[in-house]
């Protein structure tokens, strides 16, 4: 008897930029989603498909959804850590989970939640499906109900 | 008998800048968020409140929750129109909506829906509660089922 | 006997947007660069060319070379305006100066002084010359000393 | 008789993001300015002084003048090394000069060359001198001819 797979967690660290933040003093609330886009390029990557070359390969994956739960600042020079991981794997579409954490200066804090919802399309924008030795290995790396 | 009052909506229109597409072609999809911000700025002088006095007088509108629904893309030097409405206005929290759809080149199109929920903070980013002459012509912009 | 030629000079206007500023409270520098392609954009379509076009017909103009002095900061809601001009037009090669001034709140300021190098490519990245209409109507709005 | 000292380099290494390229697939030149901040902070670190420490602390270094010469794209994913150093230390202001690169994927290349000119100013935005130390410790950075 074995325990069920568990999804496939990859963590990204960050420094934030001067650039990302805001009159506030803390980081402006777009630049999440391009933290998480970071994070989910480094994901593909140890799963072995670094993303340009997949669109090179002529695979686009097109944000259609993105949400975000926003817990506690994040501030110039924080040391933050992005976890992604994949919610739901289907042949034309995937959903990534992300967690944001402030790892320094102490004490870490959970800073965010999100989950963007992309779909497959070709060059011409128009949907395909994803390729099925890349699909194998998302459907891998997905967490598994026992 | 009168019919219910209708929310206000203010309408944007912004032209779509090279520095906001990606290699696709298309906006990168967390500038979206960016326009929804300029777009409740627009909603809130409309109003009668500059977002920057208010700073100035000590609130701070720190979005808490964001969610975007991406349909078609824009492209850049399309002329897009943001449409903002309050959804919910409560004494320490608001929740706008937004609709955002290109105008120009034909054929005009809806581009994405999207809300963010903003709370109320004082300048050392703790939580208050709205100055109530902002709060009732929040309320009043409102939508009021009959 | 006439004047000489003054350049064209073609003004935009813009709204700081709040995810443009940074925690002194002004605008980041990086943005300026921004708005300077927004000026230069207004400038081609009112020579006649949309840049969006000239792409689609396979010109790309890459910048080269920028350089900006800041006089003064832009703040959050300011309304600013962009003026553009060329200073230099060659066969591949063209140079557009700014300059950015604050127009709202008063007093009105000159804020910044920029320039950028362009250089003609084809859409394979190799450089070109300027198609000859639009080569001819740079060099009629450029200035022509006496 | 000993060699005159040379200038302290400092190397950060940085993954260019998919938010940072346009549609000609290449990195949209504001950026570059974006990455120099970051490696200026890093060579600033490495000096013993975290720049927002030394804002916490009353000091603000804004920049006053920027220049950049861009030789070849960077890509989206390239690996991408920017060298900061001191071109010169006054009472005042400084003065960084970078080098960018790809490192990664082969072959290497020099991308671009820039220059920031930073003024120090107090929170209200007035001139300032450096700190003592801060200036001693840059002054010792800098490059001296013989």
């Amino acid at each position: 008897m074995t325990a069920p797979p568990r999804p496939r967690r990859v963590a990204t660290t960050l420094r934030v930029r001067y650039a990302e933040t805001d009159p506030m003093g803390v980081v402006y609330h777009s630049h999440y989603l391009v933290w998480c886009d970071v994070a989910r390029t480094e994901f593909l990557r140890q799963l072995g498909h670094a993303y340009a070359e997949l669109e090179r390969g002529g695979l686009l994956l097109a944000v259609t959804e993105a949400w975000i739960r926003f817990l506690a600042p994040a501030r110039y020079d924080d040391l933050v850590r992005v976890d992604a991981w994949l919610e739901r794997v289907q042949s034309r579409a995937v959903r990534f989970a992300y967690e944001i954490a402030r790892i320094e200066p102490a004490p870490t804090a959970l800073l965010a939640r999100a989950a963007t919802t992309l779909v497959a399309l070709d060059p011409e924008y128009r949907p395909r499906t994803l390729p099925s030795g890349l699909l194998r290995r998302l459907r891998d790396a997905t967490s598994t109900p026992a």
